[in-house]
């Protein structure tokens, strides 16, 4: 991804570093980065941390962006200069990606003085939110797969370019095999997939020599679109191709199903591929899909081995953001809090303790004072960042994504449930109950 | 905006390029981007053009692009160095910026040899797929304001860095006034604004030595967030600084309301500036605002002069996506279509009329052939595109802000209903429909 500018955040975090910085204000301040309950999400998918600390560790003010600020008439020279020589000083404790994590949980706690971690809002909601937003869904249409083959299709319609890369990467992190989006192969390294659009059929003159031509270019991953014209007539000339490929000492891969009835398709599609002994074609479906079509197609035991995941996960369409926030928690060493009327922050510096049951399940979340020890959980915040330097160098994405796997393993059924989960208990440690008091 | 990686693409589009140059394909094809009928949306906004001619302009593949392809393994030598070679040399016609339009009407089409005009799918859908999407949803947040002024807060909630940019071009491009994205500002020239957050309040002693401490600062633009506590108690601090401002000469500019209702705190709040004798500081509100709860505070006659909109527009979030596609309509000198079951596309290179009543209202569109002429309608497609080269410079976003503004102003109000507006009347020529028979 392109670095990004310190510029990209608004207004008002440069205007209260302003105000800071003419009072001489720079006690340190801890903010804590949490999302408030969703009623669609019973848990979520920590992700976006890499992002965050590349951006933190780099951060710096250019000329250009000083001189565009010195252009508005809003900031005063000595202010400028200070900016132009901030760097980012403080430490940071957060969930590692691949966590799975509940509402009112910290997902980050960021303490240096005050303007350097009131100056990271914007961009730190931005993008944990985004990158969480999109694991949680896609580890939503994993669980809904049962194990069969989940693809990356979004990026036509992510909410922009670099949605695209970070889909690409959350929907990896949470257990997709593949994207369509070169761009983040290149980038991240993850598995890129793809097979033809209508448009490619309709470039020849019937569809069997289009699939012919494919199929002698791309011998070993050839999956064939059949629905342009009529999908059993599809099929049925994918079926011939197989034959004919199968003579080359090649297999086609698969058919690829994008409009329709699925299941009654699939079935079909299925009976002329085995009728014409080709049992190990598989058939791959797209067109609309998201976690609880997939749990539909499959409660039919619909006859389709992949599929491929687009629009609706790409934006997570039935939830298209995470009201995700980051309070000053705690400030010249005393805990503060925000009261406006239902939206209450929980004061001081936190840790989150997860117990679980003697084989590992997830039982209940305790949050509590970072300064607590509690035997009976672990901790799930770590310390990332100290004095503005990282503390280890970037993880690896197949690692975070066996960290997901773990977690997700151990999060009971119940609450994986893709409409009206139970609760998942998480309380607060007596100490951080009292402190809300002072 | 930082340049778009040609890499940011679906595999397909490259193994389809592939395909074609192997088989000696490069007949010139026409593809149109439309977007099909949104149960939600009556209308819709052009917008994104400029970015993708940008991109198209400059389209290249680049050293480390082709070296990360050869890595794949799937692409042959002869095709690495044709696409390192390529360049786009098509036409493309489109709507201009800021043009209503309605579904399956095409916004843009291009003509180039095949392999082209197919690359450009990906991005071309992504990118004006969401400069459209929120452009849109912008001028309903618009039209709901009656008015009053409009502020894009979005953000740290749009899904990414470059959505966030975006989101500040099409809503300003749309009618907002302002944003808080500092970039944006930077990058468009649209005009920044900000007020506070709660954790500037909090990093005072007492409420009111905040609100002095950034009026002192910028005595010409404070506006005051009063709900961090209690919102009341929050007005009658401010208004007591509106008065010691006054003494130095300096316009408080506002108060901000960022939590619970809005209609009876901008009342309770307007009676205490009023009774302090402040009655030309303005009520400023935000938190949770769209275009629906714009209308019902409206009809309530809130007494509030200017909004800050953030997340639901800045996602679009009753409609996170559109469902634009970009079909092959003419191949080879000839019409195609696809005909899946749903999803039929119409063929051949169009037109779209728009005719209008004597004082300009919009009556009815006609979708027709390019080649054809409608002497009682104007057309509403242009060339923007020719032989690789763009035809005008960029345009300037404050006249596309008016060109929205005279279209939006002949859209008759009924079309611009929040919900359920009846369909705007698109028809086809006959010229048109006969050719879908071919």
């Amino acid at each position: 991804m392109t670095p990004i500018s310190p510029l990209l955040t608004d207004l008002y975090e440069l205007t209260m570093a302003a105000a800071y910085f003419k009072q001489g204000i720079e006690a340190p301040a801890t903010f804590s980065l949490y999302t408030r309950r969703h009623p669609l999400r019973g848990y979520f998918v920590a992700a976006g941390l890499e992002a965050i600390l590349a951006f933190v560790e780099d951060l710096r003010f250019g000329t250009e962006d000083i001189d565009y600020l010195r252009n508005t008439g809003l900031f005063e020279e000595a202010f400028l200069s200070y900016l132009s020589a901030l760097r980012f000083e403080g430490d940071i404790w957060a969930l590692p990606e691949g966590t799975i994590f509940f509402a009112d949980e910290p997902i980050l706690e960021v303490t240096a003085p005050i303007i350097q971690s009131q100056i990271l809002e914007t961009i730190l909601i931005n993008a944990v939110g985004l990158a969480t937003l999109i694991a949680t869904k896609a580890a939503r249409c994993v669980h809904a797969a049962q194990g069969r083959s989940l693809i990356d299709f979004s990026l036509r319609r992510t909410q922009g370019a670099d949605a695209g890369l970070t889909v690409a990467r959350s929907s990896y992190l949470a257990g997709f095999d593949a994207t369509s989006n070169v761009l983040a192969g290149k980038q991240y390294g993850i598995p890129i997939a793809g097979t033809m659009a209508h448009s490619f059929v309709m470039a020849f003159e019937r569809e069997i020599d289009a699939f012919r031509a494919y199929a002698r270019l791309f011998p070993q991953r050839t999956l064939l679109l059949v629905d342009t014209y009529d999908t059993l007539v599809g099929a049925r000339n994918a079926a011939q191709v197989a034959q004919e490929m199968r003579i080359q000492g090649h297999p086609l891969v698969g058919v690829r199903l994008d409009s329709g009835d699925l299941n009654a398709l699939s079935r079909q599609v299925r009976a002329i591929l085995d009728q014409a002994d080709c049992k190990e074609v598989k058939i791959f479906a797209s067109g609309g899909l998201d976690e609880y079509t997939l749990d539909q197609l499959l409660r039919q035991n619909a006859p389709i081995d992949a599929f491929g995941v687009g629009t609706s996960m790409g934006v997570s369409a039935d939830a298209p953001y995470l009201d995700m926030v980051y309070k000053m928690v705690q400030f010249n060493g005393q805990p503060v809090r925000k009261r406006s009327f239902g939206k209450a922050t929980l004061a001081g510096e936190k840790q989150i303790f997860r117990c679980a049951s003697r084989e590992g399940e997830y039982v209940e979340d305790v949050i509590a004072l970072r300064s607590e020890t509690m035997p009976e959980g672990y901790p799930l915040l770590q310390p990332v960042m100290r004095a503005g330097h990282r503390l280890h160098p970037p993880a690896d994405l197949v690692e975070l994504r066996s960290l997901f796997q773990q977690n997700f393993k151990l999060l009971a059924q119940a609450y994986k449930g893709l409409t009206n989960p139970p609760r998942y208990p998480v309380g607060l440690s007596r100490q951080l109950m009292e402190m809300q008091d002072y």
